[in-house]
């Protein structure tokens, strides 16, 4: 099954694409989608909303997987978040795909075994599960792959608008899925 | 020039669209989009995105203008409306038009010449202004119209991103433009 993780920002939005068996995975793509410095925010959810339609189009995931979010700065910030998280679940379903959603700490969880893991310890057992050399950058990219890897692990999980129940298997079953592409671009 | 104004919402999302040289109005058409019960939110955001591009491209105007909005109850709200009003920023910029932006308090300004309007005193100038024998419902619709017409009296404003400045023409020149269909649908 390809999983294309998507961790949506209105200023960047991480996207991280994975083949995986549910115990394996393997390295497809990852990146971020940064709309030019300056454009308003209608022209930001117009790049970001094309630049995942071809992405998609290009990689024909069978599900994505977003965050969820249910903590913002300010009432304002979330309003912000939500304009490209919204541009971004229509980008998934106008390419036919279920889209499921995690929180961050179900992130955690699901990826490395532990609820509370810091930034640094879920990017290095993304590079582990994915046999790359070296923590995948940008910091979005990672994110959306450790999205794509959570729901890998998870499944079965219902699509937006409910919470997934979290079904893990074990990471340690994943570990060393040295099956295809080491290195991140 | 023919203004379509837009209120968005993941439940329901208004529209109305008016025609106006900047003081006389006529109404054009204006409703509610409302995706399925129990649609999920992914289903809802390509419903709205899908019925806003559809009536875009029948009513052909020249310019969106949809409510800013600062307030929400909490974060979690606040993400919810942003994911519609996203889609509906979307569709617009798809449809090739500019973006402009009104805070419910400048819209009542706008439409009625005081910003701390009543929701039927705004509703009783929108019918005024359109010619119409009653307020158009349903409210989502009414609200939109309101945007539309803040947008008529208010040019010139910037693109979505920046607050636009209000520059308004009184609403009494305005009054009884009489010019269109009478009755909303």
């Amino acid at each position: 099954m390809r999983i294309f993780g998507i961790d949506p920002g209105s200023a960047r939005t991480g996207y991280g694409c994975v083949d995986t068996d549910g115990r394996r995975h393997r390295f497809v793509a990852c990146g971020a989608i940064v709309p030019p410095a300056g454009a308003s925010l209608a022209d930001r959810l117009h790049y970001i909303h094309d630049g995942l339609g071809r992405l998609l189009a290009r990689h024909r995931p069978e599900v994505a997987a977003v965050e969820n979010v249910f903590h913002a700065r300010n009432v304002r910030s979330a309003l912000v978040l939500g304009h490209a998280r919204g541009v971004a679940v229509l980008a998934a379903v106008e390419a036919g795909l279920p889209v499921v959603e995690y929180t961050p700490a179900e992130v955690k969880l699901g990826v490395t075994g532990y609820g509370r893991a810091d930034k640094r310890q879920l990017q290095q057992m993304i590079a582990l599960l994915l046999g790359l050399d070296r923590p995948p950058t940008p910091h979005d990219a990672a994110d959306a792959l450790a999205l794509a890897i959570c729901h890998a692990h998870a499944r079965p999980s219902r699509p937006v608008g409910g919470r997934p129940p979290l079904r893990l298997r074990s990471w340690r079953h994943a570990r060393l899925a040295d099956l295809g592409r080491r290195q991140a671009p």
